[in-house]
């Protein structure tokens, strides 16, 4: 035995998100050691990040430090690194400057957004999986009344007041219906040469309806509430083009048009995190056309029974279709895979996970939401408590639930201004917006 | 008169901190229309920027947007854009992409980083004037303990945790006592192959003493609270050469010194914004070492009457000494040239303004502070709670002073883990910590 290792059995977790954590968690009990590592120090609250994008709330609401949340949890510690590579011959997890070694290794990087190979979009159209993808979004919606509020052209003017949303699945629904009602209510009487209430948001997608995987009476009252709002949900449509100053899209009949807007945000997809491609290379798994893995019954790799693989990196069939890439699919799968490793651990068999589908919610603006929970289908303010009280109860390492809701609620009622930052290096003030005023000379 | 424009009296303020949010504020009732410019599009209330560096507050409970703290002063507008150039004879002030006419301007851009010419350093010390440099510094911090915490050498672990700080002005201080309160209270438990309490902070000054602008009384009040809290200040110390592994210092008898540090913070001077420089082009303003405006009594420009020059941007000397770059001189010189502005409406000949130094404050940690009202001059918790009321008192656009003060109140009592991100595109891993390790397999 090396000095200063004991014989511990170590599980190493990749990944502070829904799956690793909550699999993490679920060890604590467990005669193990637990590193869990991730590029970023805290658990984001990925569900929220709409809220930071059109300034409701601040990041550090829906972000806390890992190393916070398992303080208590002996057995567990935290490394801040990033994964670069896999030995899992040796049973050693690369980093950029050295290695861990495992006898359990869990992998549930996640995702990332997804511009299908035109990557070059991003920039132009920010996407919604990371804290800085939201501040950058709200930086550009921002910015955006900003260079309005300038614009002496009253054409330039619409041009910073359109605002294109590309993706109607639930996080296009949630972007669409939140920056509608900042437009409407938040920023109304902030400005003094536009009517933000005048922004247009459209909603581009490419399929029949809006949020594509609920059952169709669910999209039409979610459609219904969108325009209610202001926004307009433009179905049978696909982006062909982005550049800074609006959109190509080709519509269903072949035609293309136009779309002028300094706006774009990206909601139309994600794929599995780069990490994937290692797993694939170093153990011959198999990925699917987003990057996820495939998996065993279990969750494990196929010839590798110490490695699982939770969350969205995970590819589960389950009756003939994909488990979503949602939170509680994510947390079941990394519960599940802490169970599966102390099952291991007293020599009992693999089980077969299996997903509880608890429902769908998708809010729409401040008080409605649309919900499906099985047979249960229902739309505004009662899906909207639906989904806060679904949320408060998924928190973690949020000590006082109760706080947290209390301060939520206060940041809700009084619209928060203090979540409108513009910050971030990146962000750059609307230079492009033409100032042309000649006052008059007073006499003094 | 051209259309769309009427013949009010146009004030233009450019720059949203103290001095020019608090002009723009005292014209609220004049027969003016206030144009704001600024780059970023929210007032900072910079004396707590130390606080977000440490991790004890988050950007938006110090930041609130200009929008909003002015949306109920009719007479006010607020443009988001930097002013890239100057024409007092025609009196225009240019932005990057066209202009706005004034019969009054009042310039305020305040003071930026200073490194004496090694601009290079800016990157190994982050400063602490803009929120960015403060979300940088923690993340700098955060992720030197999590360097610290993979590190294998007990040597190179040392360096992860010696903190140097460069300057012991009342910045450097405050800072230090913040820093050293996290390494030894907050984190305690978070860690587990490391002590953060074991953490060695250094101040660093090429003076005398820390506090040098205080009386000598309060300077070593300060750093015996200082010492107490486990900061190491170090006089008589001139900073030669900062590289990505610690400092070069010179001591006062010619000796030079290394100190092993990966974490470097700049507290250590300022001087006057880039505008000083278009104003000195353009009006042939003098300018000061430091880039600072030598004005007239009445805080304008020497030939300019329609210009005024408030808070860091502005030279006043008063009995002999020059008027300190502190929010309550900012705050008075705004209010000033509000009222000057009117005066001169109305005909009235321009007065001379006169700082009154309502004391100086210096907080050390979370209880300790010394303060300094004329011949009053006490340090401890009286000089905190006194710290602590000054600060809500001066707080601008902020609806709810007490709600603001019960929710600092909350995380200073629950040391705010949620501060404690480590964001931003700028922040990497820290990759140079060496983990090695190896654990025993298990029998599965």
């Amino acid at each position: 035995m090396e000095p200063g290792h004991s014989c511990t059995t170590e599980v190493v977790i990749v990944g502070g998100g829904f799956a690793g954590l909550h699999a993490a968690r679920a060890l604590r009990h467990a005669p193990v050691r637990v590193t869990l590592i991730d590029r970023r120090n805290f658990h984001l609250f990925q569900p929220l990040l709409y809220q930071v994008a059109t300034g409701a709330l601040s990041p550090s609401d829906i972000a806390s430090p890992l190393r916070r949340i398992l303080r208590k949890q002996k057995n567990a510690r935290v490394f801040m690194g990033e994964v670069v590579g896999l030995n899992p011959r040796e049973r050693k997890v690369l980093l950029e400057n050295g290695f861990v070694s495992y006898d359990y290794l869990v992998i549930a990087t996640g995702a990332e957004n997804d511009y299908f190979g035109r990557n070059e979009w991003q920039a132009r159209a920010p996407g919604l999986k990371t804290i800085e993808d939201a501040t950058a979004m709200r930086a550009h919606i921002l910015a955006a009344f900003e260079g309005a509020e300038r614009e002496s052209d009253p054409e330039r003017q619409t041009e910073w007041l359109t605002f294109v949303i590309v993706g109607g699945g639930p996080t296009g629904v949630e972007l669409a219906g939140a920056l509608a009602e900042i437009a409407r209510k938040t920023l109304r009487n902030d400005f003094r040469n536009i009517q933000p209430e005048r922004a247009r948001i459209l909603l581009l997608d490419a399929g029949d309806r809006v949020l594509g995987a609920y059952p169709e009476e669910l999209s039409r009252k979610a459609e219904r509430h969108l325009i209610g709002l202001g926004v307009r949900p433009r179905c049978g449509v696909r982006v062909q083009e982005i550049t800074d100053r609006g959109v190509w899209v080709q519509l269903r009949d072949g035609r293309r048009e136009w779309i002028g807007a300094r706006t774009v945000l990206w909601a139309a997809g994600v794929r599995a995190s780069g990490l994937s491609h290692i797993l694939a290379e170093e153990t011959g798994a198999q990925l699917d056309r987003r990057g996820a893995v495939y998996v065993n019954e279990d969750l494990s790799l196929p010839g590798y029974p110490e490695i699982f693989v939770a969350g969205d990196l995970a590819h589960v069939e389950q009756d003939g279709r994909q488990v979503p890439g949602v939170a509680p699919a994510a947390i079941q799968m990394g519960r599940f895979v802490a169970v599966e490793i102390q099952r291991r651990l007293r020599g009992q068999p693999p089980r077969r996970f299996r997903y509880r589908d608890k429902g769908s919610l998708a809010v729409i603006g401040r008080h409605a939401a649309v919900a499906w929970f099985g047979p249960l289908r229902f739309g505004g303010i009662l899906a909207w408590l639906a989904w806060l009280f679904v949320h408060i109860v998924y928190l973690i390492g949020y000590q006082n639930r109760l706080l947290v809701l209390l301060q939520w609620a206060l940041k809700y009622i009084t619209f928060n201004p203090r979540a409108r930052l513009i910050t971030g290096e990146a962000v750059d003030v609307p230079k492009e917006a033409r100032v042309e005023e000649t006052g008059m000379r007073a006499s003094s």
